[in-house]
Parts: C-alpha cells; structure tokens; sequence
C-alpha cells in the first residue's frame, strides 16, 4: 500500500510517498481503508525527531483516520466490512490502510462526509477527554482555551457551549479570533497582550474553571493568576516551549489542579475507554448539527507537505486533513513541492 | 475565656496567653469547650504573618480542636452538650472554646482520650483527602510521602498501609526514617540524599502512583522523574520553598497530575462532605486500632512558645499537641519562656 514516511528527520520537504507493507489486523483489530487522516502538531515533532511512536506502533507519521472496514480479525464481533469507522491510532493514520482495535474504532454517523470525519478524532477527542473526562467542565462553569484556532481549540469551544459553559479564547492572530467569535466563542482575547484582566473581568472576578492549554511554558505564570479557586488546568500542548517557573503556594491557595495529558501513549483499554463514550456523547452531537468540525484546508496525500508547511507557519484555523484518493491513482498532482515530485516520478514509475 | 494569641507578627515568643471575647454559635454551629488542640505549620506561617486567616474568621491561631459540646445553636439537630468531637476550624483552635458548624464536627469515638483526639482531625483529614479522595490512591499502588516524620506524613502512611498500598518515605533526618519503618513505612529514603533511584527501585521501575508533598519546591524535579505515568503528585505544604521549574512536557508525558490543596480555605459545605466521609471512613480505624495517632509531645497552652519552637526546629516525629487543664487554671507553668512568664503574670493578676 501507499503511504507517507519519514525517511530521515527533518523539515517539511524530508516527506515521501512510499510503498510499504500492508498491516495485518491481529483477532481484535480491524483493517480500514483510509479515506481521510487529519494532521496534529505531533505528527511535525514525529517529523523532526522530537516525538517518536510508542514501541512497537508503525513509524508512518498520522494519529487519526476515517475510512471504510476492508477487514476484520477473527474475534471481532463490532464491525464487517463495509462499515465507516473513524478513530485515534497510535501512528500509520498517513497510509492508504490502517489497523485499529475494534473498540477503539468509532462509527461514522451516516449521512457524515468520511473526509470530515478524518477531522474528528484526534481533536474532538483531545478536548472531549481534557475538558470533560478529566477536568469535569461543567454548565455555568467558564473554560479558557489558548490557541483557540487551532482543532482542539475550536472543538473545544464547540464540545463547552454545546455544555452550556462559557467560552473564553486567546490567539495572537487577530483574524483567528474573529472567525472564533463568528465560531461562537464568547470572549476572545490577544494572546500577545496582557489577557489575564481580561480572563478576570470574563469571570466576575472568579477565574477559569478550566483551562485547555495548547501553548504551554510561556502562559505558565499567567495561567496560574488565571485560574479559578478549584480550577483544573490542562497542558495538552507545549509549542511555546515546555520549561517555566511554578509557583506551589498559589497553586495550594487556589486548590488548583494541573494536568499534563496525551491520548497517543494510551493502552487499548484506555482508548476503548474514550471511544466508547465518545460515541454516547459527543458524536450525537455531530447528527444534530451543535457539532461542526472547523476545516482549514484539506490537502491530497500527495501534498502533505504543503499540508505540514501551512500548520508549521501556523496558518490554519481549524484542521488541516489529507485524503486519498484520485491524485494518488491518476498521478495528478498540482503544486511545486518535493512530495508531489516525488509523487509524480513514483507514479509515473 | 482564654486564648493564645498572636500579638503581632514574629518569632515563637510573641504568642501570649489573654483574655478574648467568647465565640457565640450561629444557628448550625455548636459552641465546644476544647480538651486539646494539635499544633501545625500553618500556625507558625499565621505567627510570621504569612498565612492570614479567611475574612471573618478568629485571629486566634489554631485548626483543629477537640472537646465536648457546650451549648448548641437553635438550629442544631446532630449534637447535644455532652457530646465529645473533634473537628477543623479555619481559625480560633488555640482557645477554650471554638464554634464550628454542626456539619464540620465529628464525633470522637467512646474510649479515645480527648487529648489524642486532638491530634487527629488536621493531619489525617488532610492525608485522606489529598491522599484518597482527591488523588484516588487504591491497593496496590505506591505511595511516596515527603518529610515522612511530620504529622501528616505519619497519618498517611498509617492510611496508606490500611489501604493495602505499598508506603514509601523520605525524611532528610535518619532518626524519624528509623521511627517511621518501626511504624510500618515499607521504604524510608534519605531526602539529602539521591532519592529518585530508590523510589524507581522500590516500584519495580514504575514510579510513585501518588506523592504526598510536604516539602514542595525543591524537590520538584525530582518528583516529575519519580512520579508514575497516570501518578497524582498532590503539594500539601511548600516549607522548602514554593517557586520550582516545572516541566510540562514530562508532565505529559507521564499523564501526571499536579494538585495543590488546603483545607482552611473551604466553605462549610465542601469541609461538611470531608467530615462525613471521614467519619465513615477513617474514624473506624482508629477503633480497631489501625490508625494509631503518633503525638510527639503534649504541651499545656501555657507552653505554646516551646511547641512552636520545637515544631519549628524540625524536632517533631508526629503531632505536637496543646491541651487547655490544670495549668492554666491553678496558674502552674513550668519552663522558662516569655508566654509562660505572661501567663504566670496573668493568672497571678
């Protein structure tokens, strides 16, 4: 099968298109034809070096997928092919086939375009298990997204309203936060200016309940002035930088609560956990139209460079997906990039 | 009635024996002749002038108190005078008699000396809290408690052991290691020394499930390398200092948690619900003698100076208690301090 690899460490150009070895589902896992894999700032670090799959997980960049089951193992009883299924993996999601354990899949609601479902995983997931499972948002509570452009900001802001709690974003792109307010994000603050008295005058004086934070070291110390007496703050992301000061008295006068999180290192158990909850509860959501995933662009396979250069730039609102598909088959291929030359000469080949 | 007082900020010799208003019970409050009151570090921070009580609250230092029931408030259905209780109190313990709302008492178990029961409420309430209900340690599990000797280390081994989890300690003093193994610690590690190894060695290679941290900022590293993926590290106390470098990307990559906590700044009903499972929960083991209150030394009211030197010298193995009785009443006081020179002069006046 075709899928996208990373040869060597490196900038957005190192990606290829390649032939690699088709996976094999083992009894409880299913094999799904990829329609569509969304892009995560994870797969960039997985790109660079910075963040290697789990042993043991395909080392084909890509964290999510929609498609079609095309195969199934002996013992699984949830699915038979033909069935439309979207999920998280722990790596493979760039490849034209993946395997996922049948718990762990998620059904794609009928009438659901499979390339939009490729734009709901990892994202709705992330913010589904951060802001909920973990940090229990609740109605008339006020939640605080930083990066609030990005997939899980904007799912996040989604899943909150959808809860019936108030949103409150920052973005250091003004333009980010417009379509955020048109979004229905409540409050939206620069993140380049002072946005803690705004986080306060938003809350009546009281603070964030919550904090879904995609930014990381930087907004430590803002964060924490931020917060809520029995707040929960939760690092999903650290782009800004990893390292900052603490400080553990304000943290025990606040009660605050600070969590670090990934799905990607997850067991199956766990995964299955959130997927089977997932679907009671948040994927209704998107049927009766409270939930819509916010599309930045969606890219062939054979631009997954482009697809990487634009998040890389921080260009995108919402998520960027790749799909297979005509390009790959045809050879047709647009834009100047290494992949799609790459991609030409192998289809050509 | 009598009350120790703190005068104005500074060392253990402003504390001062005097004569204050007595409290008055609101309707849900029962008014309670207090027996012993526990000494903690909070007092010490409150003498310094660092740890100001919650609006509306007594000036009087002291969080815990036990006695018998006075007189009750018109509205009080639970407590009768006679009745024997223990309890927290955001302020006011280091007097003859403290209110508290009936919700926020519990009863002391027939057979317990008051005296004891004054050693209780403050430290095994916020072990079980921090320990069970907020980090979720369950059998099995490893639990890591920083300044092991104290009096909250103490209660949370006990409570650790009762719960068929695996303890381990440090304490920087050889002395209070070898106390705590006596009293079921399983590991003692030396906290001047390289303790990461043997918390990593103790746990088969897992690290610590929860970490109870009475010590705070310096250790903070070293608790992101010895904590558990899933681990719950709560912060108690930062009498190490309270500013540290955290690293969120090992936090996530742990999936740990962070919690700071305090009980004295709670409202009636959050400290109600503690109460109650406390009552149910933790008072029993003190019955069938599982938890054994570890008191390193009673002082009378009118040696608070001396308690609180000992207590700030480190000197401590387990609770330091204060008990109202003879000495103030018949104006016998031993030692040399300022407090019971006052006292002598008070009671002489």
């Amino acid at each position: 099968m075709h899928a996208v690899v990373i040869p060597h460490f490196g900038e957005a150009e190192v990606l290829r298109l390649d032939s690699v070895r088709d996976p094999e589902p083992l009894p409880r896992e299913v094999l799904v034809k990829v329609h569509a894999s969304g892009v995560n700032r994870a797969d960039l670090l997985q790109r660079r070096g910075l963040y290697p799959p789990p042993p043991g997980v395909s080392e084909v960049p890509g964290l999510e997928f929609a498609g079609v089951v095309e195969e199934v193992g002996t013992d699984v009883t949830r699915w038979k092919p033909g069935d439309r299924v979207m999920g998280i993996v722990a790596g493979g999601g760039y490849a034209e086939r993946v395997v996922v354990d049948e718990r762990v899949a998620v059904g794609v609601p009928p009438g659901m375009d499979l390339t939009v479902a490729g734009a709901i995983p990892e994202v709705y997931m992330t913010a589904f298990d951060a802001v909920f499972r973990q940090a229990g948002l609740t109605a008339g509570e006020a939640l605080l997204v930083h990066a609030v452009g990005s997939g899980v900001g904007t799912a996040a802001v989604q899943l909150a309203r959808r809860a019936g709690a108030r949103t409150i974003g920052t973005s250091r792109t003004p333009a980010k936060l417009e379509r955020a307010a048109a979004m229905g994000l409540d409050v939206g603050l620069n993140g380049g200016e002072a946005w803690v008295e705004g986080v306060v005058e938003a809350t009546g004086g009281r603070g964030a309940d919550v904090i879904l934070d995609l930014v990381g070291g930087p907004y430590l110390e803002k964060n924490q002035a931020a917060v809520a007496v029995g707040g929960r703050h939760v690092v999903v992301g650290v782009p800004g930088g990893s390292r900052a000061e603490i400080d553990l008295r304000a943290l025990m006068a606040r009660r605050a609560r600070l969590f670090g999180t990934v799905l990607r290192a997850r067991g199956v158990v766990e995964k299955a956990a959130l997927a089977k909850e997932f679907g009671a509860e948040v994927v209704p959501g998107f049927v009766d139209g409270l939930l819509v995933p916010v599309i930045d662009r969606i890219f062939p396979v054979t631009e997954a460079v482009d697809a990487h250069l634009r998040m890389e730039a921080n260009e995108n609102f919402g998520k960027i997906v790749l799909v297979w598909g005509a390009a790959v088959q045809l050879g047709r291929c647009t834009g100047t990039n290494t992949l799609m030359r790459e991609v030409a000469r192998w289809t050509s080949g």
